[in-house]
């Protein structure tokens, strides 16, 4: 029971809302060692272009280490001074023998070392992500294979359409996160910039000459980051570009929890989240079983939003290093990472085990009686009693229906003689009959999967402590 | 150096965004504790009014204590069930000898609670609020006392319009805060609510005649919070309005910290935020002092900003309670009290001990050359002049002194003799200094000071770690 | 068909989003009718106090008309200006016999106008959004009367939890909109203020004595606003907050808005919204009959909540007139107070209308064979039985009610002879019946109706154009 | 003068936040004639694949006009059915001779053709937003190219850092702009898709076999734009991925117009906005001339991240298609790219005319007498005197200059014969003057401008009715 505040580290809700896998990333901890490894890789890169002495540098890594460092001071003196690299040194500089320590941080700004700890931090987080969106991809493929052909009711409106398979809802949802895919591959090499420029992004401090350039080059190469032509330390739009699409991501996640959520109610009941014990139990009613990851992904698309609006504040940054506009990003990257991947994990449990009902699907998608099919009713009996005339004889059966509310489409229309006239009831009976009437959706189920090229992808685990993800559970 | 993830639990950044004092009435112990408040209270109610045996109530009063929790069960536990009620109550039932851990929670539901103690915890937080308001009022009243005549330049698009006070300044801020107060006294009885109605809201499990009413009542009294005639699981405007007045609370903090930031910037030189030694270093810049609590509020402006809108989509809840909607409080009820606090302390620093540096203000005010009274010139010498005549004339003498870069206005007035004919020098160079046209702010000042009662608050100490309020510090 | 981009102005939408009345209030028309009407009650409060002459005082007002202005020539001069009132006194000016238009807009500055034009809009837009909410307030009173006592099933994480009624939850909606109604009463005499500064807010073109404040009085009387202390150009706490009161209004709306879009749904089928001839008709799907209204109201709940976001944003205002976020609010107020009224209307519409079938709402609450009251059996067989016992009894019942699907709790307890041997069959169907378990609900509709004094509105009319708003209908 | 509510359509504010040209893009006509391409388009590809008779098609293609609308008659059907399709398709039937119009429509749900109207406006507004970016590019490059030697103070938390060149300044701005292109070019394949799917995105209406999906092929072919595999009536990640695009390019635009609006501050003074007689005058102030474009752009960085974050709201659509979510883009759609093409061509404008004064900025560059060479001093004394005592020397030197408030760092270290003894007063003054420390500066800029393909873009001409765009002049 730690003294945190936000939801997000509380050891209540935390894995409601974030993942462990990528909270390892963003913790404290883990922030300090990325500015340990910035100042490394920066003193390394001066050591190999000759900007400082190789020795010096040597000394610096093998010397430096989050292990020795003593937090409680560097959190009172960050306190004091407003950001943690200055201090950070301090406690470095101790770490080396002699002179090596002088050259920590050499030309280098406060913002060079955050942002460039920052980047490795997303750079990991985006590997993350990258997997987890590859096994949700995965889930979703195998959900649209083997439900390509399980009608249920389409809902337009949330009222009922025209039929559709439960394997072309998942394909629709896969075919966002292929393009998700695609964003992320063209992202990386653009956000993940190196960041070396000294006070005012000049490089000064290294002198006139490209000795500067040469060094971020260096640092570039070895962080395995892009070398951007100028400093970016007020231009953020890399950083927004991230937390955007994390958004993004978030978006296409709230729309499958709001579906599989009213799904799950009593009322649909065609899907539930996959059964642990006790999980989601009620402290009064002990029938219930709550679509607790879809509600905790719905949550999170909103959150994700937010940090999405926060990035872009960030964006507007005053000249050569911002005063207040970049602390919005110390709040809202971490928190975008760890909340996209804990949505993602929800997910990947909650789709990965969804327990499917394609029995009651069938219930639902005929208990409208065969209303669903009105458009493709009237389609059918066009050419032969002409579209005017159809329209009329559909729209007036289907009111029949409404009203008396228990015979179908075919009894009514089966008792018209304008139709029975020229339709035998078999082809009648045919028209009226829901899971004929699917269209293309098994083929468009076949065209998402073939549209990119997928490996599959070793299964990710889903919600932390949950062991619940063993494949996916039909009726 | 915990496993925190969140900017508001960093060691390092916390005490940029956060309060300390705001903390403790938030963090997860904090949390736990306002949960086992309202069973104990609940229960303490229910005997009063005869639903449970009052010895159980005794019992469960005597014997319930988060000293004795198992924190790593109940962490455990909530991951399982997804809310955090439930383990609860299976540790305070254990707790309690007999059967009287039975009589926990008597017809409760798992939000009944959690409800209860997040207003328990917005009861406090907003005392400490209301605190820090009154502080801070104290000290911009001072200010304005202070300043009540020191001119300075006003500006509008940022560019010199006519002279102010730095008094009349802080009293605009002042007249804001006085607002802020009398909304925090209206909101209290109307958003603190107690919350008492079973799983659906109906008191259903305490039957079907007044006894859960009655209880509900009870335990208003008990807990000074407002009895409301209906559950309101579902009706968040409440939550939503609290979180709301902290971000418009936060919207004013961020115009001062925008005016004292940009105040601090060489080229104005009219303010410094209190100087504490190291505070602000640059690593790069020893002669640097950095508004660091302004950018810390201009941050805190904006992430309250989202809060609320977290807030407001929160209220969008389904039935008769939520599946995610809520959950979105749970991030944004501790965050914004806590970052509200924060950016109140911030200011509660910087400007008790803020420098001003009056002689600048008025080389400031000076150094656009009389340019700055243009409107009052062209206003004195209509009535002589004749209005059109006034306005060309000032406005050919303004164009003249910005093209040359170098005269006043007076310098070119004093030329003319379509002026010189009709006004002495001496008027002329009256109507050209600019501390000769201050309007009505002075007596503005004394109207923001009588418009409401005011008593004299005892300074909250401010930033966390700092111990520079030593009042306000002229030039 | 215009050249209007915003989907609220446009001709195919703006219906679906804002409310003719409403928009009569915020038109460019409107906007310049209050300018001019700021104007000559500035001219008319500086003759009281003997600022200007009366003479010139009556001319301006008997002459200036917003029927004379030649709006292209305001649009084109306003273009180059970037604000539209120098263009609008030149034209009043020249509306002017003699000398008199010399006194308009005299000490003013543009904001002070711009500031009262927007504030008397506001006045007259609260005072729709009052009407309206009256209008909902009886609406809903109405069906918490009617619908007191019809059991439907309450719902929570979308999975049956108790019984409640139908009035029930629209008394809950109710008790939300008391709270709106108090909000209103107290924001008004706080938000709308009287404006008037001159340049930088300190009245000094019109001297440096009170008259300006004396001016400043007369004026608020006139216009029957606040006079505040003190200018507020650059403290928009009060904007901020009217706009943010409209979010939560709205933030109400979207959840009755979700709640009867799913209740709306075929597999619910409890409620449908007013039926207008091919009103939500589908281009393809004769049979369906769209829920257009509270789709309509959860946009409006997002756009509000933006709008409140930028209303926030337009509090940094930087020094004596802002620089930008200013303009925000000429975007955010007129829309927000458009959309609200726009949501309301279609609320006032919807709920007014309404089409409740209580049979269905009936079915839905039978439809889980009684485990919606397994709660309540529990609680009721407790003392006989033990807790414990009571507890895994109807435990094991409702596991194999949910396994074998067909049997009711009843049935299965009733097969049980630890059950059947200590409570009587008929005993036994009570406890099982939902409707017997509605506890105290109804005494809640009472208690909201009796908490504060309720007038009989008159019926405001509802969406444009629609004359459904024939009362409440039942099944 | 019309009856518009919202500030985007008002003909007194509409070319502050948006411009004409994309303004023509996306009016109420606009969308009517892109829904009447969408139906004639559909009518020939399923012309094309054999769906529909050919002579149907160009009937339709023939005779399908807007400017035979009743756009009145279509407003009126419109507020009845809820969406303005069906209203359409019944007129355009009517403009059809014989049986042809009966062929409209075939097969389409309202979705498709709106949806199709709203990319190809998308489609025609990226193109328009490329032209400005391209503009903005050129402009950028041009003012890098003549200012990449000019020095100025670069600032940091708004303090004096180190000095850059004013061409290094809008390099950065520029380096955003390429990565901004980069991202447009991507996103267009990705996001631009063709819609066709009916009621339930099956394509059920064209049958089981694959001539659906031949039809939206070809159309997508006839259109210019990607077939997807599937439909995307409720996966809007590409919408919200365009919209958030574009506020991210309104984020640099913010970022570029808060330092220009700086920089025009009196105490600044560093650039103006082009001067165009009347433009930004002041109602009082004569001497005035405000940043007008950089407040709109400002406003409009906050209004397109609101837009964003309605997008993303938008992505959370329930089933086949949405309640409500869906229609947060018929309002945030148009009004984002009028916005973002409003806040590009203030950009032009403002940067293509801006005034320079590379004097004032040397002034104030050498106005913090030497100290923001602070750095570079103790980096240039460090070898020679260690790097201890240099920090000591120059720490100290700085404290008193400050202390003093008149002597330069030059003359306090040149007092100093720990300094002097060591190092020749020429080398002591050239280490101190701050135009011998630019560092990488001006090579940056030519990395910048070599980073990518540069062509010549036409210059477009900026803000609306103002022809102030003769390129870049110095002071």
């Amino acid at each position: 029971m730690n003294d945190t505040i936000s939801a997000y580290d509380s050891s209540l809700f935390k894995n409601i809302f974030t993942s462990d896998r990528m909270r390892k990333e963003f913790t404290d901890r883990a922030y300090v060692t990325r500015c340990v490894q910035a100042e490394v890789a920066l003193a390394t890169a001066q050591a190999t272009i000759g900007v400082i002495p190789s020795e010096a540098a040597q000394q610096i890594a093998s010397s430096c280490s989050v292990d020795k460092l003593d937090f409680d001071r560097l959190r009172t003196e960050t306190d004091i001074v407003g950001y943690p690299i200055l201090p950070l040194i301090r406690q470095l500089d101790a770490m080396c023998s002699g002179e090596s320590g002088k050259y920590l941080h050499w030309g280098a700004t406060t913002q060079d070392i955050m942002d460039l700890a920052s980047v490795l931090q997303m750079q990991a987080g985006l590997s993350v992500i990258e997997e987890q969106i590859q096994s949700l991809r995965s889930i979703l493929a195998d959900l649209s294979i083997k439900y390509r052909d399980s009608p249920m009711a389409g809902r337009t409106h949330l009222q009922h359409a025209l039929p559709i398979t439960f394997g072309y809802k998942t394909a629709v949802y896969l075919s966002a996160f292929d393009r998700h895919y695609e964003r992320l591959q063209q992202l990386k090499p653009r956000a993940l910039l190196v960041q070396f420029g000294g006070a005012a992004g000049t490089l000064a401090s290294l002198g006139s000459d490209d000795a500067g350039l040469k060094v971020r080059e260096q640092l570039a190469k070895n962080l395995a980051l892009t070398n951007p032509p100028i400093s970016w330390h007020v231009v953020r739009d890399g950083v927004a570009e991230i937390v955007s699409f994390l958004s993004l991501v978030g978006g296409t996640l709230g729309k499958i929890a709001l579906d599989v959520m009213i799904m799950c109610s009593n009322e649909f009941s065609e899907v539930q989240e996959p059964f642990v014990p006790h999980r989601g139990a009620s402290s009064t009613m002990p029938q219930k079983r709550n679509p607790i990851s879809s509600e905790a992904i719905l949550a999170a698309s909103k959150l994700l939003r937010s940090h999405a609006s926060l990035a872009q504040d960030a964006m507007v940054a005053d000249f050569e290093r911002a005063s207040g506009p970049w602390h919005l990003e110390w709040v809202c990257v971490p928190e975008a990472f760890c909340v996209a991947s804990g949505a993602l994990s929800q997910a990947i449990f909650a789709l990965g085990g969804l327990c499917v009902d394609t029995d009651r699907m069938l219930v639902n998608l005929n208990s409208s009686k065969g209303l669903i099919v009105g458009e493709a009713v009237m389609m059918g009996i066009a050419p032969i009693v002409g579209r005017n005339a159809a329209h009329d004889i559909v729209y007036s059966a289907c009111k029949d229906c409404i009203e008396d509310g228990t015979s179908t489409l075919y009894d009514r229309l089966s008792t018209r003689s304008d139709v029975t006239d020229r339709i035998s009831k078999e082809e009648l009976a045919r028209l009226c009959d829901p899971v004929n009437y699917l269209g293309a959706a098994p083929q468009m189920v076949d065209d998402v999967l073939a549209s990119v090229p997928r490996s599959k992808a070793k299964k990710a685990n889903g919600v932390n402590g949950a062991n619940g993800t063993n494949g996916v559970n039909g009726h």
